[in-house]
């Protein structure tokens, strides 16, 4: 089981890194969200939505992918400060990249931080990046057992977006057994019902994460 | 750099059991097909519906899940043989899980084995597992962009199974700048318009799984 071996001695530099980063976003009062999802979730497209509720000078957002600088660009069109790290083929960001993504970054004024992470329900959920809260979004177009098929990413969510609801008649979603599922490998996790297209739960979610940049205000002092 | 040197390791004993595992597919005529998908695309429902048209002595399954042995209980409902690998928090499937998975399965009279693997669009591309043909598997709900943002999967698909194509018009699917994302990474690849809810296309892909058949027939003889 060599595999195991590699993995926990790159988790353990990952986190010294991660502890690093959080030190640094205590300091400086900025809160951090690390959103996770798997590929074609909408995770930018509810951030897009997202920020259109927020004020540029105070956000910035990091985004990781595996090719291609789209999603900064899709950022920055909407006048927000955005870093890309394209990861080249890697499944995940970790927090060595985080604080490089930060060291070339301007960060004066920031006090709200996106991650969106590598489409990927797996790896991600196991890379520390030194964030306040990880943010899982799921979509209905992906059914309802996907808690119990990653649970990972589930059990370390501080809250769960379920996106697409507008689909979710389209699709037959069964939201009960979706709740059933998240709660099984998450006891009590919030879960938000949002549509990044009809806006549904955006003020619930702005709310949310108008919550974090408080408490995290208050621990920075 | 350290990890890539790692994965390199990985891999490079990866693809020696690769190789073992394709000649034994190969002295028995068994066609192996390996499908990679995001989570949430539909693999499993495509697989039943794919099922549906084929023999069951002669195919087996095995199912890559992360957790849950619920893919292996949906094809076994259907008469077939399967195999679940349960990777508890692993991201992708290997050479040496396949081999272990074959090892304890019965595959007599078998000429076709499909291989669900992870849920991920991003690692399993990585790894060989002895299969014939990587099949990817998209989703109109997916939106355009996975081919440019997720490149090596589908460079190295043998066949692209756009699937959900009844959800299409719903989400304003462009067809166009999809074929035109998977063509900029895979010039001249082969997509196959699916619908596990509808039939659409099923026609077509199971006789390029016929065709597979055919072919490593002829060259186990």
């Amino acid at each position: 089981m060599s595999v195991i071996t590699v993995e926990r001695r790159i988790l353990q530099k990952n986190d010294e890194i991660a502890v690093a980063n959080r030190h640094y976003f205590l300091r400086n009062g900025i809160a951090v969200i690390n959103l996770l999802s798997s590929p074609g979730a909408g995770k930018t497209t509810l951030l897009e939505r997202t920020l259109q509720h927020l004020d540029p000078p105070t956000v910035m957002v990091i985004e990781g992918d595996v090719q291609t600088d789209r999603d900064a660009q899709r950022i920055a069109a909407l006048g927000f400060r955005a870093v890309q790290i394209v990861t080249h083929g890697g499944c995940h960001l970790d927090a060595g990249l985080i604080r490089d993504a930060m060291n070339s970054a301007d960060l004066s004024g920031v006090s709200l931080l996106f991650i969106e992470n590598v489409g990927n329900l797996v790896c991600p959920a196991c890379f520390d990046l030194g964030e306040d809260h990880k943010v899982v979004i799921s979509s209905t177009t992906e059914g309802e057992d996907k808690p119990i098929k990653y649970p990972r990413v589930f059990r370390e969510a501080s809250l769960c977006l379920l996106n697409k609801m507008d689909l979710a008649p389209v699709v037959e979603f069964d939201q009960e057994a979706y709740g059933k599922h998240v709660h099984a490998v998450h006891p009590g996790l919030e879960i938000i019902n949002v549509s990044a297209k009809t806006g549904q739960g955006l003020p619930a979610w702005v709310d949310w994460l108008s919550h974090a940049q408080q408490d995290k205000l208050r621990a920075s002092r």
